[in-house]
């Protein structure tokens, strides 16, 4: 039985998790749940999996969640705010803790479940990006795993399981190219965020869906596999590969490629990344590679794709230029999803933000320079938001 | 430094593994040659390679061999005929046998390796398929490793390093189908040898291209994996894959599927069975997925390959069936190869030989029994043409 704890119990990554739970009761326990603000259906949760504690973000909410949960026997310690989620994160006996929230507001309550000497089921691409070159240290330091619950870094990372120290050569990331996979790049300046939000192949939160029509979602992984896999970005490709049913592939020494593969559901890595190193039984579709026909790969176009090459040239610049090119994109991603910027406007705040910041960036940046990186290009998108009108 | 012999030398396998020895003076050095007829060709390894034993089977060529490496220092221990590849397989400080030999001819040198406590870089599908109740238990007696070779069988063992005990489901082993995977099912009978020779990816010997032709050689694989991998025959299947791209895949109880990718060449399946754990690293052209631009996948049709459903009966048959099975292939595909059988006649034969010995196949044959049942089997074929005729 493994006791888990899961951030972002309510979104995507979250309710997957809990699906998985409820199909193994016999395999996972859950200890702790932390949600934004989505009271009736954390409501649920607790009901169904009685956790022993719970946090929600949204302050406001608390007195709500306490009427909707007055029947549940026992009743689990109930907290609100930022800092309460951390509490929960670090909480008692769970073994494991998945980290579902979506952005740089996942960065401290996965330090806090480091620190707790929990291993981290890693959904949030951000732990990595922005806080790589605090966060790796913390697991050593604390002798905690961190495994990889996204799809693509989920494939490298099964695909490595048997490969020796020293015969990792590259890495394919594949992409499924987003929504606009098959619109002529002079199209995108007029699409709309209805446009951007119909993901071809994979359902998944907002702000992951206009990454993927970006790309930025892809460039964002080249980041994190640096920072997971060890490898030089010279050695992290990306080919777009429109069905999504190769999720990642690496290249050995010599010449071996590995790939795993699957249906496009989050909740095989998630498994794994609960699981591993073991592989629990599930009546969840087998791949049929009949069914699928055939399997395209192409190049990545860099004129469509713009945040590709940002994604690379921040990484390659280290320091805080990967947290600044992530805060950027989220700021510039929930301003479209407002429709205050263009779709074409993300990538161009985004290169704005982070010229302005090259001349700051250094190495070795501390919790407070990445924090401080952060909210800096939040503010400072804003500002060019107002240039470029 | 490995120390290897190389059982088949003159052959594809043969030339392959030195290739890659030639290529790693460092990591690998030659032992033992042994070869069928071609002198030349082993006059040349011999003077390359400075191996300590050289056996050559057609005794009549011994002379002329002698004769031809007059110039090498040291000489090596020249012997020739059928028991003197066995003294080279057995021989000296090899760590490594690769078991390049075709057809059922490498069974008692597989056998003398392994009783000398020395790895198989396994090339030679019968030692399984017609000797696997004998092998296994003298691989497990002697503690040597038994490294598949072969492209497909190194695919599944490849993908099955980084997976637990009992994580695995089912085997998808690929076939490219073969010279007639596009012709139409009628147009098989008036096929002409030349016509089978033409194999779409790979370069191999005459006698596996016929069986790529036919699929018996996918239907062999089966079996061997069967014996390589402890899975039952319902959980191995084989799917149309034209690009012989991907060379084999693996599902785990998760459902996550593992797939090993390269281009077609026969090197780097050897070269893992040489250096397993280890990868080495070679500089050998990198696959390009964006290249090879589509894989796709179909369904095998029964009726156009249906020595593939005699393999799967064989092997579910046991005893020596599959001895039966491939002998009377070998038998065949002999008779094929000198234009007195047509095509079609090729799965005829086998399932008329293997009806007539159903009722005296019996389960733990010993290595007499599957010795009897092989050169029945041969023989059987011949009868089976007059009646064909």
């Amino acid at each position: 039985m493994k006791l888990i704890t899961i951030l972002g119990s309510t979104g995507s990554i979250g309710t997957q998790t809990l699906d998985i739970v409820r199909d193994h009761p016999d395999k996972f326990k859950v200890v702790g749940l932390a949600a934004g603000n989505n009271i009736n259906l954390l409501a649920e949760q607790i009901r169904e999996f009685k956790p022993e504690i719970v946090a929600i973000r949204d302050s406001n909410k608390l007195s709500e969640l306490k009427d909707a949960i007055t029947s549940v026997s026992p009743q689990p310690i109930l907290l609100a705010g930022e800092e309460a989620i951390c509490e929960v994160a670090s909480y008692g006996e769970a073994q494991s803790v998945v980290t579902g929230i979506v952005g740089c507001a996942g960065l401290l309550p996965t330090i806090a479940a480091i620190k707790a000497k929990k291993d981290i089921a890693l959904a949030n691409k951000e732990t990595l990006i922005a806080g790589g070159p605090v966060v790796l240290p913390l697991i050593e330091k604390y002798g905690v795993k961190l495994l990889p619950a996204d799809s693509e870094h989920s494939a490298i990372f099964q695909c490595l399981q048997g490969v020796p120290e020293g015969g990792l050569r590259r890495i394919i990331l594949t992409a499924s190219g987003g929504a606009f996979r098959d619109l002529p790049v002079e199209k995108l300046a007029s699409v709309t965020v209805q446009d951007a939000l119909k993901h071809p192949n994979w359902s998944m939160g907002q702000k992951i869906t206009i990454d993927s029509a970006t790309l930025m979602n892809k460039g964002l992984e080249v980041i994190e596999a640096h920072f997971l896999f060890g490898l030089d970005y010279e050695n992290i490709d990306i080919v777009i590969h429109p069905q999504s049913i190769i999720h990642s592939l690496i290249e050995l020494e010599d010449t071996s490629v590995l790939a795993q593969l699957g249906w496009a559901d989050m909740r095989l890595p998630l498994l794994y990344a609960l699981s591993y190193p073991d592989r629990i039984s599930t009546n969840w579709k087998a791949l049929d590679l009949v069914q699928v026909g055939s399997l395209t790969f192409r190049e990545p176009d860099h004129n469509k794709y713009p945040c590709m090459q940002l994604a690379y040239g921040a990484g390659k610049a280290g320091g805080c230029m990967p947290a600044i090119l992530n805060a950027a994109n989220e700021q510039a991603v929930a301003l479209f999803l407002q429709e205050k910027i263009t779709f074409l406007d993300i990538p161009r705040l985004i290169e704005l933000v982070c010229d302005r910041f090259s001349s700051d960036n250094r190495p070795n940046p501390s919790l407070e320079d990445i924090l401080h990186a952060d909210s800096w290009a939040r503010k400072a998108v804003l500002e060019q938001v107002s240039v470029l009108a």
